[in-house]
């Protein structure tokens, strides 16, 4: 196993210094946890977001932290959930007085630890919402999962409930606003490689040489299809045709698209990716209001991408485009 | 050869065309050319900056083009210096009737070519400057560089002579600004496993799964070293110590950090990184203005990082921190 790193042990414990030291005057580690928060959290008067999971997928999740996103980011050991009373503390850290929307991505171990910590914060005054991002079209269930997975879709929900947030909504209007993101926003992803989680020192599957996998998840997953080696423009379509068999987009709709890299694959194949990605949306006339290329979600090194699409309607258009100022994500 | 492409010889052209479908507003192709400039380009009144190179760099040098810091950026093929006819084509469409800087990293054919281009665009009349960037300490001469090589540094010098020029400085002062930023960064890189160019299919060199190269260049170049697999923090010593040699950095200098991913080395490590760079630091009592963790310049898919470090003074603090507005570095 080939590795920047000093130890197993302590890989998350120093990626998070490593990302305090870097940014100190945004982000900001409450002591002896694994929650980075905004430096100036709480935030009074408006309702505090927290997401996380395990580690190994940064930029997410602290990368998303600071105005416009993310109050705090939990991050658990690599590709596994934070232990609920780190998340409690995340709660506690950020509650501004008008309570505290969790956004979870749908993995067994992420919803039972963060709706515990919810309890934990109801129990002791604080007003607590969460919304579960079930955006991977792969599989229904998988082993990590009971219903479908939560993967870079993820992103655009922390996105606009952030911008909702920053606007001085209510905690259910938040939550709203995060269900009808997570309603209109489906994902699919392919990879070329595995990734090698730390602990374990051995890559998570293997591919041959000319084979690639369909549909697998963010943790190394299984997918849908092992399959030969094919272009970028059939693997657009198959993503695509998967998304679309879901969502059933009709000409002239309005769309987000996010091209995400899972780790390895160079910038420039994510940009070839969407040449081909952008050829089909024109032949289905669909309106692409805004494109974002790049690691969001990432699976360590695994090679490959995902091809998420949002249906905006003019508030999450309006909040998709809202200002925002993270260490990962600006605008 | 595993990529999420279409065609080898297509890729450049692809990703050029990918890059503009993502963003539309921000970047425009000129057509039958690699170049990709400012929308709005020229800006009237303003010096226009142009960089580029080889692809395989990417975000660079196209991610940097907007508002702050390029007006355009020329891609070559793969890890291959575009042609004075290309970058002529860039110096006529940025040039904003204030003449038009070069930002050349230190490579025979990019200097070769971008030079012949200044002559041309002289001949027609444009007033056109250039700096080289020579950052890289690892070696003195290269298979590929008459003195010095310009790895990540050279997006520093793009970050703050493209702020110098927004403030509508003459060439001339944009001109020495960027100079200044070259004589004082400095960069060393090392790397983990190589990359594969796709015109040869095969990877630029070997290492062996216990083995890591220090000082390797942005296309795979040996370096000074090959050596046994190190911790993140000897190798954070390694490169801070060789930079050292040559800065010789006094205690409460002002510096800004870059901590720059080769391609495949996830954001974890590089945080990783950091937190071992950070200590490094603290320990000299320097003073870090700046830490800037990402990937910046890349080779393709290599794994490895470099470390660059700048030494600020009052001007390049003021134009590091100006306002940047591009696809791949906002501020």
């Amino acid at each position: 196993m080939k590795k920047l790193i000093n130890d197993v042990e302590q890989i998350v414990d120093e990626m998070l210094n490593g990302m305090t030291a870097a940014h100190p005057n945004e982000l900001r580690r409450l002591e002896d946890t694994t929650v980075l928060v905004r430096k100036d959290a709480p935030v009074q008067g408006k309702v505090g977001i927290v997401s996380g999971g395990g580690s190994g997928h940064e930029p997410a999740h602290a990368g998303f932290v600071g105005p416009g996103m993310l109050d705090a980011a939990v991050a658990g050991e690599v590709f596994t959930s934070p232990t609920p009373d780190q998340v409690f503390e995340a709660i506690k850290a950020v509650d501004g007085g008008k309570g505290v929307l969790l956004i979870i991505k749908n993995y067994t171990g992420d919803v039972m630890n963060f709706e515990m910590a919810g309890e934990m914060a109801e129990a002791e005054g604080i007003n607590v919402k969460q919304v579960v991002v079930n955006d991977d079209v792969a599989v229904e269930d998988s082993s990590f999962t009971s219903g479908r997975r939560g993967i870079a879709g993820t992103v655009l929900v922390h996105k606009i409930a952030g911008a909702k947030a920053a606007e001085g909504a209510s905690l259910e209007e938040v939550q709203q606003t995060a269900e009808g993101v997570i309603k209109n926003v489906k994902s699919m992803g392919m990879s070329l490689h595995p990734c090698t989680v730390p602990a374990s020192g051995k890559p998570g599957f293997t591919l041959a040489e000319n084979e690639m996998e369909i549909g697998t998840g963010i943790h190394g997953e299984p997918g849908v299809e092992r399959t030969e080696l094919k272009p970028a423009k059939e693997v657009a379509q198959i993503l695509f045709d998967k998304i679309q068999e879901d969502m059933q987009l009709q000409k002239g709709e309005e769309i987000a698209v996010l091209i995400n890299g899972l780790g390895s694959t160079p910038l420039m194949e994510l940009y070839v990716m969407n040449h081909s990605v952008a050829k089909i949306l024109q032949q289905h006339e669909l309106q692409v209001e805004e494109t974002i290329v790049g690691e969001w979600m990432t699976s360590l090194e695994m090679a490959g991408a995902s091809l998420t699409i949002l249906k905006l309607d003019e508030e999450r258009k309006k909040l998709l485009h809202a200002p925002a100022d993270t260490v990962a994500f600006k605008r």
